[in-house]
């Protein structure tokens, strides 16, 4: 394979595919090709369809003002009584989050998944008052999803209790990795299976869907148990308060911080609603063992000398309206002093550097100690390097490869390592949201394509806005508006209001539109006594016209223009 | 010192300073402290004046719109007539960008500078129809501007021809690195003189102020001369066209790109306006090499073999407008074909992750291969990280310190080498834009703070934006506006026309508003029925609660409102 031709594939851009023949299996990703995040695909045989997670993408500076974005349900929304199930392989918002959307267009679709991924779940959906039919599997089961029979495997993640899952089919066999890294002395003992992966690449993975993210990193993952002796380290050099920030769901991590504090005869309060909420369902589902006494209430902290305290907080991510970031701000209760240190064990999402660095920025003028995975191993990845990915396909020797969860450049990387390994090219298959590939008899090839858009959460809206609103307010946010308001009597032509100039995010005092108001208004006038027909439309443009001209020459910017014409 | 003492010095916000006597000077930076960009710092003497360095900021996300950031000039602008004049470190626009609006102040202040350097800032003045006086100095030479004695010191940097500023003047002695590192076998052999450094150090440097930049990076900043076999070794392995996307004032790193090809056969065009003017320049001067034969117009590249172009670009920071992110969306003339490689020889710049891997996502999917930092030696940079830092202060002995560009966190770290290396803990001054340090025999302290805010270039206006129109873009630009305009008849109290409702960046329909009308114009009519003296601002201050709460409970979202109440 050479290094190009892996890229090629997936530009192709293809049609509507043929109708789905009795026995071929269709698989359909609606999301996480191309993007981290809103992670679903769809699989189908024989008139039913298995869903593979349901998860949110955050937005992006060019989606502004957007809350999540949703995988494109419009394939499946005239099938939904198809669907035989929705698989979880674990629980972060990128995998489960879009699921309450999903139920309210059937809620009684049955979900699958490990104890800890189902509890994430409805606690997600009782926020959305949302009952769903929930149905918990463990490694080694195989369940009978209808025509679909699932067997879950161990897989090791980020967040405790995540599963792969190996379709057995008529078509064909298919292992869906969802997330995973292969720690092999992780905190639970519980390891990315690969005995369970050989049995099954000896019983013949047809095709294989691997976790992307990390397929550029060359090496292997450092394991999670490291984190904790520099926790340590840090924790006994400390004098003052300690605030940890990190994932709200990562249980291991907050095991550690946890075993930490209370080595060193600190009590831990859990700052942020997230953490508290899903450290509650850990605890109370023994994924988060809590030493005795070490927990307490926010509350409490104010009566501990600054030596005995630790806050685990939420804001990792300088997400502005996080504790972290208020504390940085000077905004929060808990106050940062001179002599506290904060550590940062997480990872820095790309796209929020500036935004985390404004939060070290502000507690370090605080006189706060900043500790980073930039200086100090307090973060680990929890997605497998490119070592552990060579592994997975020498243990597997899959016929077929589709890369997923990742962008264009980590799903290139994953299937240079797939055909390096020894995978043909030609069943290397570099898809994209949409893509449409058809299997049956160990074959699986790129057969179309199907509409796979953004679908946006606005508020309380979803779908409604559509990108023609975001390059509005792109727009608006970099340009400002200028609204201009006449009202004209169109019997006698004359003005009887305005022009009336309102102007936001505009570089100037209202003052300056006087200039160009007599202009506006002669145009309307001449407009209006050459042709009375003229419609307020018309009229409307003619005052876009003349402002705009205006605008662009006197401020050299392009604001967005709204001309209204009323008549009276 | 402490580990945290040193970040505590620069949070005790200060007065305005007393009156400066006389014999006593008085720095005052006005940009680089807290921030990477518009570096400019003012030292006043005996009623006069000297500045170094008048550069630019580049506005991030929470500044849309915003082309540039200025320093402010509020400090110096009744006292133009005192400055003696402006020493420019180094050409890059985080230095000398500004120099633009200061001379729009006073035309004939004095620059002082390098060959290279006051070449770069005369384009750019050409540019502003400018026409300066500017006096070219080199290194080991002595200038008296005013009352300060300047004496100038060779140091290696990321551009060509930098120099660093010593001071000698009645007050005491102060050095100031502008940017720099010390790369032992830079390519043009000029190092940063640490010879002359060691007989300033001997003569007594009373105050030092540092680039912090790499402050926090632990160890060496490799030569770049490195870069140089990695390239070689891409170019041999391209079968097709390479393109090279670095910074256009970058020489150094262009003649690497051009001697590797020469090497391999190959011509180079260069991309983009300041790539062109700025290697044009730069040749001319004698500061890049062009191999015989290799440079050649982009105009020819079409009528040469794939295997014998190489393009040399701008748009290593994934800028939408740039030459390498048009060819990664196919909007070049120059298309981008699968075999072509691509190389980022060029800074990943925090907060231009997303643009950048947008990009490289791009160039991807459209077949390149694609190198950069990630994976290859490719970029080294132009900052002197904490173990070259250490030499300085060894071989320097400052008495006194003040760090300089960078962050917040940039300043602690390089403050916390300084006391490491011996410097008194009460003498490394962490200080802020607009902070005052006032110096006499030796002594440095912070005696106060003078106004320093943001000053934004905004399209044809300088200063004329506040944060207040950026707020309100922020709100525009996530929110985006709703409009309501009513017509009323004060005497009779009705409505005459409207309520008319325009919104844009609102996930609805116009439609939606119907629901609204009645209860806006019922209001209104109420409201003048109850008081015919309601002024229109009242009116428009009801119709706002009236949509506000309105859409508030119903889309869940908080748009800027307009309300316009009319009288006609």
């Amino acid at each position: 394979m050479t290094e190009s031709s892996v890229g090629k594939a997936d530009s192709a851009r293809m049609q509507t595919p043929a109708r789905l023949k009795k026995g071929t299996m269709r698989i359909v990703p609606l999301g996480g090709l191309g993007e981290v995040g809103r992670n679903m695909t769809v699989f189908e045989l024989n008139g039913k369809l298995l869903i593979v997670d349901c998860g949110v993408l955050f937005p992006e500076e060019h989606q502004p003002g957007v809350d999540l974005i949703l995988p494109d349900f419009s394939y499946i929304k005239d099938r939904l009584d198809d669907v035989v199930g929705v698989v979880l392989t674990h629980g972060h918002e990128d995998h489960i989050g879009a699921v309450p959307y999903l139920l309210r267009l059937r809620e009684d679709i049955p979900l699958y998944g490990s104890k800890l991924t189902l509890a994430f779940v409805e606690a997600k959906l009782a926020e959305h008052r949302i009952k769903a039919n929930t149905n918990i599997v463990v490694e080694g089961e195989i369940a009978q999803i209808g025509n679909f029979e699932c067997e879950f495997v161990a897989v090791n993640h980020s967040i405790p209790d995540a599963l792969a899952v190996f379709l057995r089919t008529e078509a064909g066999t298919v292992l869906h990795t969802g997330d995973f890294k292969m720690d092999q002395l992780p905190l639970d003992g519980r390891i990315t299976d690969l005995r369970h992966f050989a049995r099954l690449g000896e019983e013949g993975v047809d095709l294989f869907l691997p976790d992307s993210t990390n397929a550029e990193v060359p090496g292997f993952t450092v394991a999670e148990r490291e984190i904790g002796p520099v926790l340590e380290a840090k924790f006994a050099r400390a004098r003052r308060r300690i605030i940890v920030a990190s994932f709200s769901s990562h249980v291991h991590r907050v095991q550690q911080v946890l075993d930490a504090a209370a080595m060193h005869g600190r009590k831990v309060a859990f700052i942020g609603r997230s953490m508290v909420r899903n450290m509650g369902i850990a605890e109370r589902l023994g994924y988060l063992d809590i030493p005795q006494g070490v927990l307490v209430d926010l509350k409490q902290i104010d009566t501990l000398p600054d030596h005995k305290v630790v806050l685990m907080s939420t804001g990792s991510q300088g997400e502005p309206m996080a504790a972290l970031s208020r504390m940085a701000n000077g905004e929060h209760k808990v106050q940062i002093n001179p002599g506290d240190t904060v550590i940062l064990a997480s990872s820095l999402i790309p796209g929020n550097e500036n935004s985390v660095f404004r939060v070290i920025n502000g507690l370090m003028r605080l006189g706060a100690e900043v500790i980073h995975k930039g200086m100090a191993k307090v973060h680990v990845s929890g997605h497998a390097s490119a070592g552990e990915l060579l592994y997975c396909y020498n243990i597997l020797r899959p016929k077929n490869v589709l890369p997923v969860h990742g962008e264009t450049r980590h799903l290139i990387a994953n299937g240079r390592l797939a055909a390096q390994s020894g995978v043909p090219e030609e069943n290397v298959l570099l898809a994209e949201d949409g893509s449409v590939i058809d299997m049956k008899d160990g074959v699986a090839q790129l057969v179309g394509q199907v509409e796979c858009g953004y679908v946006y959460v606005d508020g309380s809206k979803v779908g409604t806005i559509t990108d023609d609103d975001l390059k509005d307010r792109v727009t608006l946010g970099e340009e400002g508006f200028i609204s201009v308001i006449t009202v004209i009597n169109r019997q006698n032509g004359t003005i009887i209001s305005g022009p009336d100039i309102h102007a936001r995010g505009v570089a100037e005092e209202d003052s300056v539109f006087n200039e160009i108001k007599p202009k506006i208004a002669a145009a309307i006038v001449e407009a209006v006594s050459n042709n009375p027909n003229h419609t307020t439309h018309q009229l409307q443009q003619i005052t876009r016209r003349v402002i705009g001209s205006w605008v662009s020459r006197k401020l050299r910017r392009r604001p967005m223009i709204v001309p209204v014409v009323l008549e009276a």
